[in-house]
């Protein structure tokens, strides 16, 4: 998985797609499945909603690192299936087949079989809202992967995946960051 | 429109479209395009991120109020060019051929065109990150209209269009709340 510049790391989150969050706890590895995450700043800034309901969350609170995993579509029974189980029992990582590996910056894991991964460290929690607010320090994107499309959660059970793209650049040329 | 269920409204925001936020400052309409937006729980509260660089930002902050509409494909030259210009000087409804419907709870309006439409009411603005958390009040979702599928901004001036639907639902049973 090659790196890619970080200031194009907000284009991977802002589409809105399912993620997978990584921790690393000071002794094992765990993943959380989340769907409720937001851009906040052409900056690698994005907030997720989280909170003790997340087995993950004490470790994402007492490390203040993670890692968001893109996964595409192919992966959609593993994503669903490590959002309906809980780290506290469960080595997700060993159960979904799924690879981790060394990131530089957190000691959270990349997650090897995603399409992308943005390592990143806690900068806020505003606790009244249970909102997680993240900055990406480095990001990466496997663009030797075929299957590129990602999965988007309705929070209903039902998935809508990825279909064409539209192209609208010469119209949002005046609202677009340099080099974007 | 027909109204939905308020409950349910969250699943037009989970999947993570492009949406259009109206608002009305007490003199007059106005929309903006959002792409920073969030669900924060299965209830109807959601976040958007915007902040005094939006014209609308004024108004919303004012009268604490603002209509969530969610566009379709066909819609999307009306979408990009609502978020490349401002409310300042341009009557946007009027400018791009949107007509805007009566809201139930709040004055700002609803807009026809959309596939469906969430009455909100500000509950709390995190100043410090630009967030600004809503809570759903009335939704409303025109089943008749035959294109249903909504865009996604990748950020870049491109957009991804919805494609087929994965039913997972068997699967995700035991997280999903009652009646959704």
């Amino acid at each position: 998985m090659k790196g890619m510049q970080i200031g194009r790391a907000f284009t991977l989150i802002e589409p809105g797609p399912v993620v997978l969050v990584t921790t690393h706890d000071g002794q094992k590895n765990n993943i959380m499945t989340i769907t409720w995450t937001m851009v906040m700043d052409f900056a690698p800034r994005f907030a997720i909603t989280t909170g003790p309901w997340n087995y993950s969350y004490a470790a994402l609170k007492k490390t203040r690192e993670c890692v968001i995993a893109i996964p595409t579509v192919d992966l959609i029974d593993k994503v669903v299936g490590v959002g309906t189980c809980s780290g506290a029992d469960t080595d997700k990582f060993g159960k979904f087949g799924l690879t981790p590996a060394k990131a530089k910056h957190v000691r959270a894991p990349l997650i090897e079989e995603c399409l992308a991964n943005i390592e990143c460290r806690v900068i806020d929690i505003v606790a009244k809202h249970n909102i997680v607010v993240l900055e990406g320090v480095a990001a990466y994107f496997d663009s030797s992967r075929k299957e590129k499309r990602t999965v988007h959660a309705v929070g209903d059970g039902t998935f809508v995946v990825d279909g064409r793209k539209l192209d609208r650049r010469e119209m949002m040329k005046s609202k677009l960051p340099d080099g974007v």
